[in-house]
């Protein structure tokens, strides 16, 4: 089973990449996961964005600590079943954070994680909420693929570890920047720190560098944008997990810098 | 101008695979730059540790905020030239941050720094520092590396966009795992978010996952310890700046993971 | 029933600043509850003590993150049961976060929570903490006690009104600084933000001075130890609740500077 | 030198509290110091609202974090003299942090400061800037008042302690919870951890519970709204300064909660 996993989208640009590497990977691959936390201009989700990636070919998507930033979202997340907020948001919080989903013949889970060390206490333990999925899920299916979308890297690694041999893949997301450590842990979980963005490169993290850098100058608060140019870069990972024993038998980073002119003769 | 820059080393097993690196570079390159804030047992560094780097051929030292772990460092720290703690420190605090150095007759300076965001809100503004050192050193040469060791991606970012056409190289410490996304920046700046940690892959990032998992699971503050798996990792940069517009050419990541086998070859 | 209540015991002057008062007050008051985090040596708790404790008069013990900073308090925690740590540290954590018992011919019950906001992110939510104990407990007594041991007053003064009129008594415990907001609430619980602590006055809340100047002004780590002048400051409440209403009826504060010759007259 | 100091006024309810206080206070004392960071709506301050307080008798004004959420105020915040904003902001800062003034026939210094720890990393040292801005003023006059706008305790008795015998007095402000350690310390410095803010006491500091509450509930981010109640409360300080020596002979606490029958006989 090949997967084709995205980290955070970011605004317009982010949604050019990804359109543009699916133009080439959606028919070679089995399923398309994305982080929208920042598909919206930057901040959240609104229905339009979700149809326009659903359009593409996107099969599901996870998100993080952003989500919320659009109101909207409120409006559809309980109505869709292929978006996901993290899992360890507390009970009676709008939308779901994961599923038992079927897609060319194979059941497969997917669960969306938030980590809480320097992003936010009033979550409930993620290790524990895999715990009580893995639980609940593991009986239907061997697959089980999770979004940790975490700040630091020493949480997200304790979770790797924690969940190897019981998840088939573990990416990090929220930081914007991929890392360069997949790897195929010791009992089977594919692991990376975080897939990284897409959107523009030369930037803070997708967001244009003016106000990130006056606000490092200053200590006032500053409104973020999109920074727009147009070139663009995509940041994703190719999994392969063995159908039948559930484990990741391969995991590789896929990043293409995007050039205008590209983008021009494709979307 | 070839670099040869290793981010954090953590302990002995670090240092293993910095050696075993070394034997295959140190010839091959002008220069070479580690972060030693982890070198010693994972937290500081000694004298002695000191001495084992210098004579594998390091050339230069930077650091962090666990630099001070040791209180070791207190008694040598004013006595070496090669060994760096952050220079936005506040004055007064021992140890240097920066120098004006020289190796294969080329005249560079070498400047550590490190972000505040998320991690010591006790520093001096790293950017405005490096704004008085480069206003100092410039002068003197065009050839200026800022080893930044910081915690959040957007610091790093807006701090390389920030250098960028001023610094020949700024690279990133501090989060233990290598990051993808180097580059040269519009105007000839060396840029990656992270060169990642040299040590036990399998790991909380350096350290035995055991503790970090149980601190991530109960709360309960625990005492770190080394890794100390008998494969291990490294993980540097190789760059190249021209010397006489003092431009990063090129630069790339350098992972070697090195099985026991391979080690006791050449150890 | 009359409570004596008082904050964070900062060591061996905190435990004189106790022994002082509870001359005093202990025949007239019903309970005396004591937060005990910092009262071996400014760092957590031994067995000699908590024995000390115990034979000044002190009925129940609280206390907070700062708990297990001596490693000993593992040996006799789950030993007695008038010691609590918080109860929204995840299960398996050794001792009790809460207990019900019986003074004077009336039940109630005490619980310890800890806030998470700028203080750790690792607990279980201490909103729901509470709702799961007190739909427990309540059944036995309406007597319900909560030392709330948090950083942010926005996270105290919530739970305050989160808890009023479930719990007979809010208050915190942490900052080591008594507040001035002592109120009863609409419901009838006995709120306050901080009791404050019981130690030497003129310090850096208990500890002394120099080594938190020291850091704020170089960023370097440093070793705390008690302030030990020998005039102290008691911090404490006193609260009257009705036993059949469960609802306060009372709360002030209990503040003395005591000097060095009261002190020794009386110890 | 009579001082009359409020903390954080929080919206209107806070401004009514002032109103009502000013009518007893403003004839007996000789200066009128109050925070204005949430005196606008509880976010920031508008020209309107810097009117009418200077109407009600408010002679100087201080801020903290909070002062650049109502966008008005970078309009103005150059043009008035009586209002300050913390004065370790970095250059280039709009506004100013420090004011030299005269007032009944004394010349006085005034300074705003903001402390980082658990706040904002991105000032410069609120310790050293002190010691800047004393070395400047000091050859003036020997009355110097310092609002130290500060999350931590640890943070702000240690600035207290440091100031100690340098300024005439150190109040603190930002967690809008007054605090009872009041004292005139060692070498004469008058202090107190935080005077607490002006505004609805049943509220989450000065804010309707509900969404505070829903935020330690859910994690979902939340807009908070003044609360509004009929009755307010009042909480400042009174201070007495020997006008000679600079030291300060008296400092208490003034609290008041007045009904809205009462407010409405004075308004
Ligand atoms: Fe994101
Ligand atoms: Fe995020
Ligand atoms: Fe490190
Ligand atoms: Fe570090
Ligand atoms: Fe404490
Ligand atoms: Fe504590
Ligand atoms: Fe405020
Ligand atoms: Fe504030």
């Amino acid at each position: 089973m090949r997967l084709f996993v995205a980290g955070d989208i970011i605004g317009k640009p982010g949604r050019r990449a990804l359109r543009y590497m699916l133009k080439q990977y959606r028919q070679v691959v089995d399923l398309v996961i994305v982080n929208v936390e920042n598909a919206a201009g930057g901040f959240g989700i609104t229905k339009k964005v979700y149809e326009e990636l659903k359009s593409m070919g996107v099969d599901l998507m996870t998100s993080g600590n952003h989500i919320w930033d659009n109101k909207e979202v409120f409006g559809f997340i309980d109505e869709v079943d292929d978006l996901l907020r993290p899992a360890n948001y507390p009970d009676g919080v709008p939308g779901r954070g994961y599923g038992i989903f079927e897609k060319s013949g194979v059941k497969f889970v997917l669960i969306n994680l938030m980590g809480r060390s320097l992003l936010d206490s009033n979550l409930d333990n993620p290790f524990k909420t895999f715990d009580r999925i893995y639980q609940e899920v593991s009986k239907e299916t061997n697959i089980i693929l999770v979004d940790f979308h975490a700040e630091t890297t020493s949480e997200k690694w304790a979770f790797g570890i924690y969940a190897d041999g019981r998840a088939s893949l573990v990416y990090g997301t929220h930081t914007h920047v991929p890392t360069a450590d997949q790897i195929v842990l010791k009992h089977g979980t594919g692991y990376i720190t975080d897939v990284g963005m897409s959107g523009c490169w030369y930037s803070a993290i997708g967001m244009k560098p003016k106000e990130a850098i006056e606000r490092f100058l200053t200590g006032i608060p500053q409104k973020y944008q999109v920074e727009e140019q147009e070139d663009v870069v995509f940041n994703g990972i190719l999994v392969e997990i063995d159908p039948f024993t559930g484990k990741t038998t391969a995991i590789e980073r896929l990043q293409r810098y995007i050039k205008r002119e590209e983008l021009l003769g494709v979307l």
